[in-house]
């Protein structure tokens, strides 16, 4: 195949990278971009850029941010006695999204994972038993994913944090609201009735 | 729903603006680039400024191109008797994916579409009734989509052109090759029997 530009092909190729776009995704996006205005097309560029140069991990949870602190750790409206702890910042704005959450976030950057080579102390665990020592928290709610890791991590960090007293907590894992019992899977199913509620 | 970065929003937003890309992929996108080491963000934030800067129109076919004309129109083995007739640059290039046509390509920019305020006039029509008389062309293959507009401005071409003697044909519509008749528009069968071909 003729391609007309290798400017085109190069633009194709880098979008391609991205994820969840293939190379037919990559090639509307490329004529895309090839009919913006030239500040339009230098604004994306600059966006990536300045993603890249701005952005910190905030020094108390580890989460995004713009400040060395971010701006839910800093906000003193959230409840200082819990913390809901994620594996990576989008979690973040996901249990944000729900706008049902108002303690403060802890991420770890990851789970353990001896298959990926991922060990404990390569998360930032010491940073959440420190908070846990020297602050006023009095319950954390570990919110890994539900996979493997996500329990092993959450198993894990329960052992470590329970002797000082404080509470831990899991979120709970059933029967996705909305959905219907005949696309869930097996295990679901036994969770969510090992874990029943009181009506 | 507290946004931890302003950069971040910003990304966010600038890539829900490109087609097939909503918020959620936008924001999927947004953190894998995060996770990008700063040459290879840089390299994606440079493509999209040097496709922008480096592309060009062809001055023969109008399709798009490095230099002032396109390697398929500066390719003396591609047959310079036939002139396919496509709406726009990517058509070009989804044709040549087929590997089946050898001719060249003459590209208008669009289609007449009174509706959308595109007029004959807007449309680098003039060009190929120019390439049509000056140059050795003797069939043109009208491919424009297969859309109301599409087939006007067929219609039209097909109208200034015949008089020069030139043939000029539409690409066919009927059945996609590994359809399936259930599945098929009444159009498209009616069309499919109106110019069946014989065995």
């Amino acid at each position: 195949m003729s391609v007309p530009s290798q400017y085109l092909e190069k633009t194709i190729q880098e979008f391609s990278k991205l994820p969840g776009i293939g190379r037919k995704s990559a090639s509307r996006i490329a004529f895309h971009l090839l009919g913006l205005r030239e500040d339009e097309s230098r604004a994306l560029a600059q966006t990536i850029i300045d993603l890249k140069n701005n952005i910190l991990f905030c020094r108390i949870c580890g989460g995004i941010s713009d400040q060395v602190e971010c701006p839910i750790c800093t906000d003193s409206s959230r409840d200082q006695s819990v913390l809901c702890v994620v594996e990576n910042p989008k979690d973040v704005l996901n249990i944000e999204k729900s706008m049902h959450f108002k303690g403060r976030y802890h991420v770890l950057g990851g789970v353990i994972s001896p298959l990926d080579g991922i060990a404990p102390e390569d998360l930032n665990i010491k940073n959440l038993l420190e908070r846990c020592r020297n602050s006023s928290v009095k319950e954390i709610i570990i919110a890994t994913n539900p996979t493997i890791e996500g329990d092993a991590t959450s198993a894990f960090i329960a052992k470590l944090v329970k002797p000082s007293g404080i509470k831990v907590m899991r979120i709970a894992r059933g029967i996705p609201v909305g959905s219907d019992l005949d696309y869930i899977d097996i295990a679901t199913i036994s969770r969510s009735i090992d874990e029943r509620t009181e009506i």
